[in-house]
């Protein structure tokens, strides 16, 4: 006998707002609620939050599991957020059990950038793929991986941090610390440092001398790029270049050949995509660049949720289609 | 009922030599026997000398299966070699079914650097992982990854492309065109050409004044550099340097904290390791680099059989131990 399929709860977590929905096991979203996240109140007044808004989807349905989208580092089996910049009063917090023990029922927890990619493969852009790799380009970049149509963690859950990609040593510096990683390029943030510095005299301390370029974000370089403005479009072509460069690195290790961006930045996928296929077919050595599948996400705002349902359905999601 | 475990054949396929092996479950080399590869002469002679090579192996023990190890593209469910460097004549040969067919057992085939990777996990220094990338970094830098404990074969059966990471962009150029692969510093051709570059005068044209140093080989660069010359040691040391970003890259996309350097140029781990170490240190984003295993592969010319023996014992292997 085949159970009959119920609607889950799905969950993204996010620094500053918790999103959510009740979702059929084809995807359907049936219902949706937001609330603020209360960081400041503590993990407490978060898990209570949480708690909330779960019942409140899931209602009278017949709902068994929860899927939870998490910024940060997580331990997924065991439900464990060990570090989350958006929320810091997380350490180890085993919020998977704490949450299935207030609810009474099955929580599962992975990642929120594993998840957009989940969501991506299930209902998005990777349809029909059995491996596909998500880059989301937003403040800073971050990525998930699906390997064999599953999320692929490695050896401690850390998987699919493709930020921090060295795509040139000597280039500017990132978050992280380091030189050079993709996230300094094709970030929201590292765009608006090479804009800066594009209107630099001294390039090594961004003093640009219109008060109306501070006040310039990667959206409306990109605006002023499609208006024709050569800074813009050399910082975006820039940018396509460093991504180029990572995108060739990350097939020739893995042989995965369907890479979506996401994120706020890939919103001028049309500025990014033509360096990074120029750098693609000057540097993937043995691979036909017309095998590889370059999309933006298709899922936008909902690919997490669309994932964390994925993850709370397991094997009664319907296939993609 | 359990089928009594029986030995299979595992032959190793080089550009010059074909190596083959009747291997027992637990990794048991039984018997050994290695012949020409009569590359000029072939596919047609190649087949007959690999049939005779597996038949005086096999011999009148009960062997089934034989694992075979190939340099070049591969398909690996259907068998079909697609293209090898060392082997030219062989375009999209069907060399699985063709042996199998000959032969009247199973044939198993995959990428030789594949299953480098395979028997370190089996049998070498990555027992007791789930998941480990084995760099193997000779004339040029190849590679094998094993996730969840099998061969990660990606879309199209060529993951594993280590060599081609971009360590700098406007770094030397490497055998596939590019500028700045990993490649181009960390295999014998890259550390060859950086010394050469050491002693020249003008650095864009290598032309050094003592002939010894054009006779000199990656290892006799690892000698010198043993006995305190300063110039060879910043060579290993930037080739450690370039693997060091190169292998930062793959912890970060991949989480897989087994790393092994195998190849010739491995033979100098003493003198790659601290700057390889260094540069973990000093690039990896929240991970602690005591969790990261590096380690010189332990099988030598034996992993490319053992990975074959255990390609073609399947479930019968006996597990790692």
């Amino acid at each position: 006998m085949r159970l009959r399929p119920t609607p889950v709860v799905a969950v993204d977590i996010g620094g500053t707002t918790i999103k959510g929905a009740r979702v059929g096991p084809a995807g359907e979203i049936l219902a949706r609620a937001r609330v603020a996240t209360p960081v400041a109140a503590g993990s407490e007044a978060i898990l209570e939050t949480l708690a909330r808004l779960c019942r409140s989807l899931a209602g009278r349905h017949p709902v068994r599991t929860v899927g939870l989208g998490v910024p940060g580092a997580i331990s997924p089996r065991r439900g464990i957020v060990h570090a989350s910049p958006n929320v810091p009063c997380w350490h180890d917090e085993p919020l998977g059990p704490r949450l299935a023990r207030r609810l009474g029922l099955r929580v599962r927890l992975d990642n929120d950038a594993n998840l957009h990619a989940l969501g991506e493969h299930w209902r998005g852009a990777g349809r029909g793929t059995r491996n596909l790799l998500l880059a989301t380009l937003g403040t800073g970049v971050g990525g998930g991986l699906i390997l064999d149509g599953r999320v692929w963690h490695g050896d401690t859950g850390r998987a699919g941090e493709l930020g921090h990609t060295v795509v040139d040593p000597h280039g500017p510096t990132c978050a992280c610390g380091a030189r050079g990683c993709v996230e300094a390029y094709a970030s929201a943030t590292g765009i608006v440092g090479a804009w800066r510095r594009a209107w630099s005299v001294d390039p090594d301390r961004p003093r640009p001398r219109d008060r109306r370029i501070l006040a310039d974000t990667a959206k409306t370089i990109a605006e002023r790029a499609r208006r024709g403005d050569a800074r813009a479009r050399a910082v975006y072509e820039a940018a396509g270049r460093a991504l180029g460069i990572a995108v060739a690195d990350w097939i020739q290790v893995l042989d995965v050949r369907t890479v979506l961006l996401g994120g706020g930045v890939a919103g001028a996928f049309d500025l990014l995509e033509p360096a990074v296929r120029r750098e693609l077919r000057s540097r993937l050595f043995g691979v036909d660049p017309g095998t590889i599948r370059l999309e933006r996400a298709a899922l936008g705002d909902d690919a997490g949720i669309l994932g964390a349902a994925r993850l709370a359905l397991g094997r009664a999601a319907a296939p993609p289609r």
